[in-house]
């Protein structure tokens, strides 16, 4: 049978991520993804959203309002 | 039981929100997510992505065809 | 100028929440995107998830394992 | 009964596409949803995402890597 | 250089769309994506969500009230 | 800094993953964060979708038509 094609989305702070650092991201994901399910490495898709601290909230503030009053 | 920690996705069109109204949302909606579902509001995450006007159709058209001819 | 049609996508676990919670949600955070980025009610759009707890990670656990872990 | 108002996410690397294109793909894909399933295409909302080759992966790398080692 | 390998989302509501009605929308998407932006069929990736009316707003209302309403 | 908190969703046909191998997979993709990112685990959040056969296009074929046409 056909391996499934997983699809993976991770969203992290825009926090400087190195091109290095999103290389190892995607291909631990992918190694991850054949070890826990067998899945295809060859079709799974990873995509990393890096989001502004102004537009992630936890506990109802911004990150960017979490730093600042942790300074 | 542990409450949930509910994970919420907002994409408005790239109109030139404000930092502060980005953080009234962001405050609001976790508050409501409180009153509405009882959840925890300390593991509450939101996320708001800003989307160019050329990116975002509505009608077959997009934002910035509908308000060119609008105009 | 046409205003933005928001869209909002609200992921909470599978706990029985109700039609009538689930109502006031969407209601409230409708409402709340008119207060705070005066957002055309008409045109936002709101989807929620209900997740099952086997499905759902944080702290590297299942939601299933940590309320077990918690009984 | 009132038709159902269809959301589509399009992710695609960022490589250019013109304002053009992405106006095509978003008439294009709401038709397509009315030939289908017999959607209102007044209430069809399109939301086109373009992701840069770092942060995009298959088959355990970045385009960017596929791409260089093509070269 | 490679072509790049979309993916698309699309969210309706679950009002019966048959697997014919399915296979259509995957396949005139996939063509579109080739037509419009000159995608690679082969890893062009297409995720169709059903949603159940109660889970589903617009206008502040779930779909499923607005249909009652209208009745 | 307090450091961010991830969010991954990862969507995978459904194929009788078990619960025992989700765990495992969310384990894992908390830990790689941690690994190649410095992530807090803690408030790292994991989402599993599974996705009908019927409802999952690649190459402009269900993933159902491409194992049907495999047999």
């Amino acid at each position: 049978m056909e391996k499934a094609m997983p699809y993976v989305n991770i969203k992290i702070t825009r926090d400087g991520a190195t091109a290095e650092q999103k290389k190892a991201l995607i291909e631990g994901v992918t190694q991850l993804l054949v070890d826990t399910l067998d899945k295809n490495p060859a079709t799974t898709t990873v995509i990393i959203d890096e989001i502004d601290t102004d537009n992630w909230g936890i506990g109802g503030q911004t990150v960017t309002e979490r730093r600042n009053a942790a300074k």
